[in-house]
């Protein structure tokens, strides 16, 4: 191996001063970066190469549900490693069938097949092209509030603004989903917010013309834009707008599924199936990177004698597909899904919601499992979000409290390790309430 | 680990049926499977579970340039395994940093900056992104004969028959990229056909408007679309008019970089450097998924105060960067991309054009280093390509006398890993000359 004093840092200005100077960052101005220092984690916590332990409140970006460092994630990746590291999709391998195997057996009845991607944004490009290419149409309806990666279907069928720069896909469409804190639908009640919703929706489909639009791409819990979990009614008045209109739904898991929201899928709490499922993140913690689409029977017997025109070097790369195998596995043993669900319905939801009652900064709190959003506002009446210098001084202060969070625009989100116990989910909310306390 | 029967399978049917009962498959019909079979392998060489080994002339997707399971490179990984396996792009981690520097001492001078992907399609999303926000144009032009990946703007820039249903994006042009074999510009001599196909270029800018002319993404030596070595002066020439009209000119390496034509960047051959370049494959021999963009000095800083809109989840995936650095180490130590060239051109040139002369169906042959297209024909004069059926008789053949081919069109990919050995080379070539004798 390289002789590089980078092998081993003594310190965390080294690591820093050689990534900042070669490194491009994602979503990022290049000129102004002083990036967080990371050298190795164990469960819910990671350190740098200076000693300091942190507590990962943000799973990096809300990938690492089995937590740092599984011990059986890592032998497998060793023992594949051993076997194969490489092969390319058309042939077949044992790995590969192993792993499509175990995610179907956490998929609803009616799914046999799985192709396998990179990550999320390569999983959602698939799912929109199988949805055209079934149905013909062309348009994607999406929601403003969404992120489904960066290539240029996906980014494009993002909402937030990391789309504007990036609109050059034809055929996406965005509506406003239900987020009763902030309704734009004049709602009161979370039936309401549902039922106005739909009604804007069902309206969209019709001006924009039902034969023209082939999906609805939703994150069953939109995660980046806020954890926005739907209301009652939502998603299945979606699932029988997607069957009045024959639009394929796809639901994308990428950051909701494998335990996040403490199902196996986030959809399994609204008692709904999809057509397509995109997962990438959980499925194995990003461990090695992956990802795909879970596809029902009737879509993917479409291609049974059409050729489908999509496809990557690494699609069911051996590597990943063992790291899958492994993940699922683990989950299933130490019931990691059901600790997620716990510490949520427990821990988190309850101890988030005393934060709330206690500080008057906290405007809303909402999630399941160990997905949480604190939205925070100046005002509790106006809801006026707090500003970014009043976020800087939470991030700089939990970090100061040796707590690594995940920020986006005015709100923490809580999203450590599905494996978090009730001890570190505890130590995690006593440091929150100690920054707000200083803070206020 | 799972107790299923297919973690040691025992023969290869069982894994073909699981594959196929469970797996999509890129780019086919999913009725009519029937997978090759693999269960490992080492350097040159790959097996089923069944005892067969064959020696692998594919490279898998012309991926594996330093061969199979190379022991420095597992190593690497596993080591890395036990430290870190994954963090998120925003924060710094040592093993990014180091592949950065890796991959740039091999980089033209004025390039600082690498920005990682998956793979070689979000490569090429993310230097187009690049381009159209350096330039603020929009259209981007590639070659009808290219494949630059599957998913928004890469297949739309991709000219091969995978282009046309997936054309969504807006903003991509296409030319005839010179190819003297079957001229499109009734050229006869191979500076004939460079000036050409240079004066056609232009033309086509000035028609489409160079203000509305963000970028040139054309692969160095085209490769899925025939291992198309540019004559003299060609891209010299495509330089000069970049420069001539402001416009970015992306090499995509990602399938003819690191070895492939017996050089580091294939473009080195032909004295010109490029913007930007895009890169995955042989960067670490499709180990872990890896991919990314080495961005020249201008168009980094660029993005110094305005911020880059694009990113992924596992862009400089620690395990991706350990086996990076550990791979180019492995080329430098072993002089990999040196016996690329001399098995170019001491044996598989000489050997090829050799069978040439012996087989009349063999209509051309031509590459560099391991990076060789055999083109097939029923007829010299005419230069009618063989037929697919023919072509499947051949894959057979090659198959039976043990060579794993790489088949594209009515062509024979001739591209074994980069640490192919001249005995390796020699073998593979008296297959090919066996096969070829029984055909005729
Ligand atoms: C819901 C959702 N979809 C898709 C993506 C894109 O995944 P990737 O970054 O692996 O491309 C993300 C990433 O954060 C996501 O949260
Ligand atoms: C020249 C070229 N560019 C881009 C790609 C796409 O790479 P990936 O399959 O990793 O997305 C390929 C894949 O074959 C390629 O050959």
């Amino acid at each position: 191996m390289s002789d590089s004093p980078l092998l081993h840092p003594a310190d965390n200005a080294s690591v820093r001063e050689a990534d900042t100077s070669n490194v491009f960052h994602s979503w990022s101005a290049q000129g102004t970066l002083a990036p967080f220092v990371i050298a190795s984690g164990k469960g819910a916590r990671i350190w740098d190469y200076e000693g300091n332990t942190y507590l990962d409140f943000s799973s990096m970006l809300v990938n690492v549900n089995i937590g740092h460092q599984h011990p059986k994630v890592i032998e497998a990746i060793k023992a594949q490693a051993d076997v194969l590291t490489t092969v390319a999709p058309a042939h077949a391998n044992n790995m590969r069938a192993l792993a499509a195997q175990k995610i179907l057996s956490h998929a609803p009845a009616g799914f046999e097949k799985v192709f396998f991607t990179n990550g999320g944004a390569d999983a959602n490009e698939n799912a929109i092209r199988m949805a055209r290419l079934h149905t013909g149409r062309d348009k994607v309806i999406s929601f403003y509030r969404s992120y489904h990666g960066n290539t240029g279907a996906a980014i494009v069928s993002t909402g937030d603004w990391r789309r504007i720069p990036n609109e050059y896909s034809r055929g996406h469409k965005h509506v406003f989903g239900p987020y009763l804190y902030r309704s734009e639908y004049w709602a009161t009640t979370p039936e309401q917010e549902s039922e106005r919703a739909l009604h804007f929706l069902e309206r969209t489909i019709q001006a924009e013309g039902p034969a023209s639009i082939a999906a609805f791409l939703i994150e069953s819990v939109p995660g980046t834009a806020g954890i926005l979990t739907p209301p009652p009614g939502y998603l299945k008045g979606v699932r029988a707008l997607a069957d009045k209109y024959g639009i394929v739904l796809i639901l994308d898991e990428v950051m909701a599924g494998f335990g996040r929201t403490g199902e196996w899928f986030a959809f399994n709490a609204f008692d709904v199936v999809p057509d397509l499922i995109t997962f990438a993140k959980g499925v194995n913690s990003g461990y090695i990177p992956a990802g795909g689409v879970i596809i029902n029977n009737e879509i993917a017997h479409a291609f049974d004698e059409r050729v489908f025109p999509g496809g990557l070097t690494y699609s069911g790369h051996p590597l990943a597909m063992a790291s899958i195998v492994a993940t699922i596995e683990a989950m299933e043993e130490e019931k990691v899904v059901e600790n997620s669900k716990h510490i949520g319905a427990t821990v988190l939801g309850p101890g988030l919601n005393a934060l709330k009652d206690k500080h008057s900064v906290i405007g809303d709190v909402r999630g399941s499992g160990v997905f949480w959003a604190v939205e925070f506002v100046t005002n509790r009446d106006t809801k006026e979000p707090v500003d970014a210098a009043w976020m800087g001084k939470l991030k700089a202060a939990l970090l100061a409290h040796k707590l690594l969070p995940f920020m986006a625009d005015n709100r923490l989100h809580v999203v450590p390790p599905c494996v978090v116990t009730e001890d570190e989910a505890r130590e995690g909310l006593a440091i929150i309430d100690a920054v707000l306390t200083e803070l206020s």
